[in-house]
């Protein structure tokens, strides 16, 4: 079986061949399926992907392989190349006679290899590719390619080129462990029976009560000089959050999440913000506490991580080697330990306690700053932790009062990381209709009709993958970012 | 085994009884593995979803299951509830001593009931909870309520209230098959290799060409004064889909897939368009022809559809039985049966050789209109249909010629299916650098640097839950629906 959820179709022309999928193997096991195929099936050359043939286990004759070159050597007597698909970091060896090269055959270009796959002699590889014919499909200019044969890129570098980084190994691993994390996240709730529900884009709400939304309106002038006459009626934002419709949704599946983009249009130039980013929601309801959703979080947290860790191993090693050599043994060390707590109340305490001096004096009351929220990080040895019950007044309407005093604190938490700060954020929600009277009518209502205790938290995917590779700038770990002053593509 | 994808975590209070997921099983194995659990670990009360405690396959003592009350009978003898929880269409039965009812313990109220969870002597369902304690979580003013017990409410009536239209078995059934679906369509893609990207929903560019877009601005008025200080630098919109984006990607990774909002600011009031939609789009690198494509097209559509129909048989069958009674069979047909395609040219001919008479006359060299496209499937026994090869002056700029003539026709295909008309469109791209020369700057630097071969198309996710479900009104199918004059909540 060419077997594993990475267990692609490998002969496009033989689509009877449909390969089934189990999870979370994370290599292909062999590639004997294809060669017990009848014979008229496999002519012509069976297509492989990179990963498939560098993963096979049995030599194979008429095969294709089609993919961008990565390094070109010529020998007297022999022509080596490396080429690269994206289906893995490592490319395939192939060998070929000096008389198959040409003109087109540089560094970046677009080829198809056909030839015989077998053992390959060198240790550092399972498998190369003896080549019966080279067909450059697409030739690359090397002189105007950003990118350069053996050069390793830095990542500022390749970010002014939006349309071409995704061709350096940086970037390429970085959208394969995306992809996967994504999955992984999907796998998570879907498992734990969530309902996945698509939140909208497009709200006349605005969760959080901040001011810099994006507003939209239609593009076309006729409509746009009838002025107030809105497209929808009423104006209208792209979402802070998924939060209230969540809420919605809990109030009939119990377990509900999104995994959609978000936007605030915050004049920023941080390495932490980003004008559009993904974020991860979930609400819970029937919830008994705060425990419920921190819960919730850490083992969403761990399970995604050690996925990813384990479908793109190689991936991963690219950043904790190159990028971030410290990041792997605090992962792992944290993967095994339970994420610690605090509440805001001790956490001011430390803060207080603490020799250091601060921009910002810790005082009860008081949002905790970047650098205070790095100093508890610290403090608890660099490791994850939630900060639970904050003061009432810092917190938005809909967050449930712990009545430990005349609005005092709320069950809210956060959850900060080494060298990110806020990667999740949480609460149990109100659910007891006296304590919102005064609030949205569509709130109330939510209230009225069989309500139940609930919370639920979000967490920024793009600062997960931050945190959990080790990359700075967030502009690094989305396909196409946006920021003030800049959209390209 | 609390076995399966489906095989959730039942026991809140024992975080260490995580369960492991395996694909496309379809049912809950046994409830054993909780009753295997040491005895301190399962007091209190396991918690159970709806869902699992009907499928377990033994009694249970201490159970605790939490939901909404579908329906109370009280007897003389005994107090009969259905309890439901979001978890399947079907509500668990709780048998009560009717010393437990309560004035708040009424249609729609949140209840925790604990008791043990016993064989049903009915034939109808497997298991039942014999209650040992009801509590009314959150009571429900059912005159208010617009929901009523017994009542199937139209889809139309429940459209008014979006907040609430979740609880009822229509949209609770959709949003669990909507939920299903998007996972099978991930699933789908990551089995064959694919990579996931989030391509951005803000946009400098415009795919189509199309005139009808949303454009974003900051709300901050002081932002706002400064005329012509966009953000970004430049006007940005609402993306109308991702392709361009995938095409840079599908020149590094050659299979890649993206799934998410799409947006038209077009002022139609129809049933088969939002202003908010989503959309299932793909690239593929290295393409042959247009078959590579459709074939992907083809084998999307019918994995998906099957994984759906056997991951939520009763929820499907509700909309088979109620909603759209012809729908089962012809699309059981339709799984086994090859997609039929004819060439534009051909589609023409048909029409012309109608005895039909058509508001728009059949005409090479103009657009398909609906009511042509309707006929065309009707022609070929109402089934999908592929048109592929349509004129070139009708298709984007971006389309492959196929050089049957001078610019006579490109190599793109549209799937039309039954009720629905267009449902997937696609075509092969031109990566001929002398084909585009007069064109974009960057969309000619992805032609310069190792081009190749490929192709790719879009499928309109809401269309396609239409079209499986039968359902007719496009805002019934997506859980908060944005179209001229409503964005409510």
């Amino acid at each position: 079986m060419l077997g594993a959820r990475g267990g692609w179709r490998a002969l496009r022309r033989c689509p009877s061949s449909i390969v089934s999928s189990s999870s979370f193997s994370s290599s292909f096991s062999s590639f004997s399926s294809s060669s017990s195929l009848p014979r008229e099936q496999r002519a012509p050359a069976a297509r492989l992907r990179v990963r498939q043939a560098l993963g096979a286990r049995e030599a194979a004759g008429e095969v294709q392989v089609q993919g961008w070159v990565r390094s070109i050597r010529s020998q007297k007597e022999v022509l080596f190349l490396h080429i690269n698909d994206g289906s893995s970091l490592e490319s395939l060896q192939v060998v070929a006679d000096p008389s198959m090269e040409s003109r087109d055959l540089t560094f970046g270009s677009a080829v198809e290899v056909r030839g015989k796959l077998v053992k390959s002699p060198h240790k550092m590889q399972n498998m190369e590719l003896k080549a019966e014919s080279i067909r450059v499909v697409g030739p690359c200019d090397t002189l105007s390619f950003p990118l350069k044969a053996k050069e390793r890129h830095p990542l500022e570098y390749v970010r002014q080129f939006p349309h071409l980084r995704c061709r350096s190994n940086a970037l390429g691993a970085l959208l394969r462990i995306r992809s996967e994390a994504t999955a992984a996240i999907h796998s998570f709730f879907q498992d734990h029976g969530y309902v996945h529900i698509h939140t909208p884009i497009i709200t006349s709400n605005d969760c959080e009560g901040a001011g810099e939304l994006f507003q939209i309106e239609t593009s076309n002038e006729t409509q746009k000089s009838a002025e107030k006459n809105h497209f929808f009626n009423v104006p209208a934002f792209l979402t802070v959050s998924g939060q209230l419709h969540l809420e919605v949704m809990a109030g009939a599946f119990t377990h509900v999440f999104t995994f959609g983009p978000t936007f605030r249009a915050e004049n920023s130039q941080s390495r932490r913000h980003l004008a559009e980013f993904y974020m991860v929601e979930a609400e819970l309801s029937f919830t008994e506490s705060l425990q419920d959703i921190m819960q919730v979080m850490e083992d969403l947290f761990k399970t995604a991580t050690s996925t990813v860790f384990s479908r793109c191993p190689r991936d991963v090693e690219l950043f904790h080697k190159y990028v971030a050599p410290a990041q792997k043994g605090r992962l792992e060390q944290m993967l095994k330990n339970k994420f610690v707590t605090i509440s805001y109340n001790e956490a001011v305490e430390i803060l207080k306690q603490a020799s250091q001096t601060f921009a910002f004096k810790p005082e009860w009351g008081c949002d905790l700053q970047t650098e205070h929220e790095k100093y508890l990080v610290q403090h608890c040895g660099e490791v994850p932790v939630f900060v639970i019950n904050y003061p009432y007044d810092l917190k938005p309407f809909y967050m449930r009062d712990n009545e430990d005093g005349p609005q005092r604190t709320v069950a809210a938490v956060d959850l900060l990381v080494p060298g990110i700060g806020e990667l999740c954020g949480g609460s149990l929600r109100e659910e007891r209709l006296p304590f919102l009277q005064s609030r949205l009518q569509r709130y109330l209502d939510l209230r009225k009709f069989g309500s139940v205790p609930h919370g639920g938290f979000g967490m920024g995917f793009e600062r997960y993958l931050q945190y959990i590779l080790g990359v700075d700038n967030i502009k690094d770990v989305i396909p196409f970012p946006r920021f003030p002053h800049s959209c390209l593509l």
